[in-house]
């Protein structure tokens, strides 16, 4: 599908502010695919939807993993964790999407896991750091993802963990996973 | 088992330093029991035993896990995650301790998990203030730990994980699901 038709079909499923981050989004993903040798229209496609379900209702996110077989460990948590696989799974059967890379960057944007691919890492990443976002230290993220992909996506994921921990929020067991992962070394 | 057998059961198995710090988690152990209505004999066993394990051979205690149908998620961990789970194989195999409460105060004292009893807690929280511990941070913990047994174990088990997240270690998932479940809060 081509870029204009995938924004028009997200841009009602999300308030203004969302859009403009996930434009951010796209345009960081395909500069981070050029630099790191990934294709960029998979790169493009996944960066435009990877939030186009953040706004739908829990119960109804719920309804479908429990309904569509998807995994069950999701089915506690919120919309934080839920509208990434869900939104796999609707550009899947709603979009006809069949690319399995994209699909994954899309279902473990916000989770990472153990085993990334370059492109679910350049998705998790530039949902990180593109330019619309403020936070504390995303600085230094930006500048290792210049350098070298694996070490900014562990930054990130060490970044993500230790941000949770500090505000006592809940951490997704794939999360750990994905943290453990970039370690890298003897557990 | 009577006191006095089993502190000279484990005193050939670890150097001076540990054998102290299992006499101050023994002596704490059993005051929170005594201030929190739960068995005295049980936290005193249990606090004894506890790092009975510590200085194994790592290979030797991953042949344990295979041999022994042990949780297959151990074998690519260390000592420090190993230690605690080969403990109760021990304690129930060679000691002939078949309460499953206390083998599992020892088995869980590291990790912590989901669904903690109040000695696991005991036990867990024992191991991190007894009087020789000196890290940064443990003074306030002993102060909650005279106050509020959940609360105590929702302060030790996240002060863990910041520790751990900081200091840039891998995590073991049943800390994770133990440190969600203390949350207490929607996912």
């Amino acid at each position: 599908m081509e870029r204009e038709a995938l924004l028009e079909y997200i841009r009602p499923r999300m308030p203004e502010k969302r859009y403009i981050h996930t434009i951010g989004v796209m345009e960081t993903a395909i500069l981070l695919a050029e630099k790191y040798g990934v294709d960029t229209k998979k790169a493009e496609i996944a960066a435009i939807l990877h939030d186009m379900a953040k706004y739908e209702e829990v119960e109804g996110m719920r309804a479908i993993v429990r309904e569509q077989g998807l995994d069950t460990r999701l089915l506690p948590w919120g919309s934080e964790i839920l509208h990434g696989p869900i939104a796999a799974y609707r550009a899947e059967f709603e979009l006809g999407i069949k690319d399995e890379a994209i699909l994954n960057a899309m279902r473990y944007h916000t989770t990472g896991r153990a085993g990334m691919s370059r492109l679910e890492q350049i998705i998790y990443i530039a949902d990180m750091i593109e330019p619309n976002r403020k936070f504390p230290g995303v600085e230094p993220l930006r500048q290792i993802a210049e350098e070298d992909l694996q070490k900014a996506m562990k930054a990130c994921i060490h970044h993500s963990i230790l941000f949770l921990v500090t505000a006592e929020l809940p951490i997704y067991p794939l999360s750990i996973e994905c943290y453990n992962d970039y370690l890298g070394e003897e557990l």
